[in-house]
């Protein structure tokens, strides 16, 4: 079996086990160890409370180079005051600690319960458990993306290779997604690895745009969380000529990794807490770049909206009641919608359609609702997916 | 039984009945006549996207004084181009005949799917069938009440009697409510009576007030609708020395039709679409009035939280994660949160309190969550209602 785990690009093992943090007795803490070293770039929630460990990593990735990466779920670490603090240093302490490097050169996400303190101490022994069984298997690397899954129905990978001044690149990512997923936050938890040799910068930069179009761009109940975090730590084992600038093999990298961050954005939005399918909402015709992406965000967020598509009922009524809510510029003698391919309203009329084949199309596991707000150039899209009953038993008996 | 409907005031009649726009057979036109004429206000929606119904009632609400207001439910008549409007002019044009007075005396409103030609036969028969039954009893009331409902469960009034200059002055009103209501908007349908007299710009600033205060601070779904109106028709035939200026007889008024809206808008959460239970946010030591408001709604309209409640789970970091994310000033070192009047978490720091004591709190009808930012003076509320797999079943299946 090929490897579509975080261990396929050169020059990372891991590994995830279970430490009791979890009730159930599933998989809760994870680590990846670069045994030469990474640069490392990161992109965090923009909410203004946040988990210790989004403090810590926030300091952490700014280091020129990081050797592991730590994450562990069923406990988010937020509001949990100066201990919780205490316990995020002292998880990267635990781990630099067993690799032989710095607690500086580790990086941190916790994802979970948010006000509950952290069981320090079975963290800490799973620690020292980890770091014994790391490995550059695909099997390591399927256990650290089941151990950062919190309400997730399943692990969520995905993998490519590009070449680069004749070298193959491998870059590979997991995430953790479920609910509280919203655009203007970094996302739940991504974590990425490649073996490019690229500079800081260069990757950071890259990330930030993968990241903006394309786990910024889904949106489940439009939150940010305390703790969202996506990192990608670059090994350079690859062996290709090192990327500095803006140049063609620079472009290639970060195409390929918005690809990848679009992938993942994809699955999470079909692993949504409860739901059964996504979707995909186009603006055109936009004033402005902004407009676009708030009137796009305004319906993918509306829950009307995704009660209709959860019906499979082609309600376009509800897409332009969100459209006109949401403060955009529009003109409404131009206004118009498709749900896939059929126009269901035109120029400000209704069209007359085939309710059938709309409802057919939303069925599928992913179709697209365009809107033209008829008023100027712009464009911008966001994912969204259904709202079910599964939604409301996750959410209303996750906590006791 | 005494009269608890809109036709308490003096001055009013009524009627509702079925003209067969709802397949279902229920109630679904009503009509008001005031035949000594009555001055009027109106607040509406600010969905850029209006029914044109809205649009019509905008410009008929200025005149000095209206006769009657017509309301259909099952058909919104939004987003349906020329005919909409024409429609919409046929509907005041047919009630102004059947009682002799002019279009533009004929307030309006509409509610119900979007996006439908409006069946106008059924509607203007039914004019001529609600206008020949019109009356000042409770029954004909409670059935225009009943007439502007669409996933209500149940009629909602309510009446309050004050003093003004030695007369008794009645106020009434009736909504229909469900999903669709956010703040900043109007509410959905809101129609109230009164037989105070009183000037035309002082009840439209009474109005405003009052829904600013109540239906404004419901939040079911957080979004604005194309339809939403409040009105208010007053007949001044209670007799007393008129209200012509902002004087102790006026705020009397003002507030009593505040406490009334309060009691619709009560009303209304716990009737909202799937809802079992209602709760309050309240905001304290915010950085400004805007700010208070902002975080509020921000708790209200979290899918999360109202999910916590369903379940009656003291999940308290879900509140603090929302406040967090809303954008608003706060201070993690002094803030503060209440179930009830059990403190959860204080000064940045999670309490420990008795969980089965705080879910008994949120399993009330009503209960009270309070946030305090730390940052300033200020403060601000929302009411809101729980998310569950009812409001799912209504809004997947409305539309076919």
């Amino acid at each position: 079996m090929a490897n579509s785990s975080i261990t396929a690009p050169k020059g990372f093992k891991a590994a995830g086990l279970a430490t009791g943090v979890k009730r159930s007795g599933n998989l809760d803490l994870g680590v990846i160890h670069c045994p030469d070293g990474a640069k490392a770039a990161g992109v965090f929630t923009t909410n203004k409370i946040v988990s210790s460990a989004v403090t810590v990593c926030r300091a952490h990735v700014k280091s020129a180079k990081v050797y592991a990466a730590i994450v562990n779920s069923g406990n988010a670490n937020a509001c949990t005051g100066q201990k919780g603090f205490n316990d995020a240093v002292t998880m990267c302490q635990k781990t630099a600690k067993e690799l032989n490097v710095k607690p500086n050169q580790v990086l941190l996400a916790s994802t979970g319960i948010i006000g509950e303190p952290l069981p320090i101490k079975k963290i800490t022994t799973g620690i020292a458990k980890a770091t014994d069984k790391l490995s550059p298997s695909a099997k390591a690397g399927l256990d650290f993306a089941k151990a950062i899954m919190t309400t997730d129905t399943r692990a969520k990978q995905a993998v490519t290779t590009i070449r680069v001044s004749g070298k193959e690149i491998t870059i590979a990512g997991t995430v953790k997604g479920a609910g509280m997923i919203g655009p203007n936050m970094a996302t739940t938890i991504a974590v990425l690895t490649t073996d490019i040799d690229i500079s800081k910068p260069l990757l950071a930069k890259a990330l930030k745009d993968a990241i903006g179009d394309s786990l910024n761009k889904l949106t489940v109940d439009g939150h940010q969380s305390t703790n969202d975090t996506a990192m990608i730590l670059a090994s350079g084992a690859a062996g290709n000529r090192p990327v500095t600038s803006q140049c063609p093999r620079y472009k290639a990298f970060a195409k390929a990794l918005k690809g990848l961050c679009s992938d993942l954005a994809k699955q999470m939005a079909l692993d949504a807490e409860g739901a059964t399918r996504m979707f995909t909402v186009v603006i055109t015709g936009a004033a402005g770049k902004k407009d676009a992406a708030r009137a796009a965000r305004a319906v993918a967020d509306y829950d009307l909206v995704k009660c209709a598509i959860h019906g499979a009922d082609p309600n376009w009524g509800r897409i332009i009641c969100a459209v006109g809510s949401c403060g955009v510029k529009l003109n409404l003698d131009k206004l118009s919608c498709k749900i896939g391919d059929i126009s269901v309203f035109k120029q400000g009329i209704p069209v007359k359609f085939n309710a059938k084949k709309a409802s057919k199309i939303i069925k599928a596991k992913h179709h697209t609702i365009t809107v033209a707000l008829g008023v100027g150039k712009d464009t911008d899209f966001c994912y969204g997916c259904d709202l079910t009953k599964g939604y409301i038993t996750i959410n209303a008996d996750y906590h006791t």
